[in-house]
């Protein structure tokens, strides 16, 4: 396979995927080489719509196809309950324990002094307005349990509480399905603070 | 993220790709969200352009994006020594070496009676007739060093030697940086059976 050839472009473009190194790219193209034609196709259909009609929803900032997302123009949903999160991708992950009916609000990252990301790096304005605009009376901090994740959960609960909103955080604990042995003793700390009476 | 949207789709087609699990097919499809416009489209095209453009060459059954793969068509090649492969991805991978200047032949496959694979389903006739047409006086067998490609390379041989032809097989032995004590016994028995004498 020359270098320069069409099927090294296309390793190449797979190649700067995230999680692909150079075999899997090429393991992929040539993937592609095999399949159908009209399942290549649909897959590059895919990638450019996706490009061309998937925006962020204008009110909370998840991904959406038109003005408002799903979740934002579902009038089912209850808007009085925010889950406060850093990525689209952990607005998926919520909607499928399928136990919140409230609305979202999308960050767009997490505060990390170091590389420079601060408060007016993520959409915490747009957060303030929406809580007067909506009425909101919970905000549901769900950053991620790191250390980046724990400080903008910190920094937003300084600064919405004072507003007058109950602000709540997800629970700590021990994953479901887990081994009390290999927790690592941060999580096992949590889990014992946040204890809770057996209903028996 | 509703099931059905855009989004979805892309995430569905990433994750029929090989080595592609859901939870990577997500991660790539809101990547492309966040890239230029640009770099997802060049990944589009280069899907497409490989599908439009890219064949097998008429002789040796590599890619090619022509009548003849950029091997065949290169004259400074020796055309009395080919090496034969399973797949087009082994020509890339002897290719890189820059240790063989003969041509190639792609057999597609290996030999595998359980799934129905015999020498019909492979390019076996292809190869036969190219012995007379372009003066082969060696083949090298590079199938795979597993049951099916060293099966393969057993048929081809029996084929191959009564024809006049030289037939060889590419070393067995240890890998160069590998080391004995992780060395399964089949390999380390090769490696011993190939012994060399060393030029001291």
């Amino acid at each position: 396979m020359a270098s320069g050839s069409l099927l090294q472009a296309l390793v190449d473009e797979l190649g700067r995927l995230p999680g692909i190194g150079p075999k899997s790219a090429q393991r992929i193209a040539f993937h592609l080489l095999k399949v159908a034609d009209e399942d290549a196709r649909r897959l590059a259909d895919a990638i450019v719509d996706v490009k061309e009609r998937v925006t962020l929803c204008s009110r909370c900032f998840n991904v959406a196809e038109g003005e408002l997302c799903d979740i934002c123009s579902d009038t089912r949903r209850d808007g009085s309950v925010l889950c406060v999160v850093e990525d689209p991708r952990d607005v998926a992950a919520l909607e499928k324990t399928q136990e919140f009916r409230g609305r979202y609000h999308v960050l767009h990252g997490a505060l990390n002094p170091i590389e420079g990301v601060g408060p007016d790096q993520l959409r915490v304005r747009e957060l303030l307005s929406r809580l007067d605009d909506e009425g909101v009376t919970e905000v549901i901090l769900c950053t991620n349990p790191n250390l980046e994740g724990e400080a903008t959960a910190m920094y937003l609960a300084r600064l919405l509480k004072p507003l007058g909103t109950r602000v709540t955080r997800l629970a700590s604990g021990l994953p479901v399905g887990g081994d009390l042995e290999y927790a690592d003793e941060l999580t096992l700390g949590r889990a014992l603070e946040g204890r809770r009476e057996v209903d028996a």
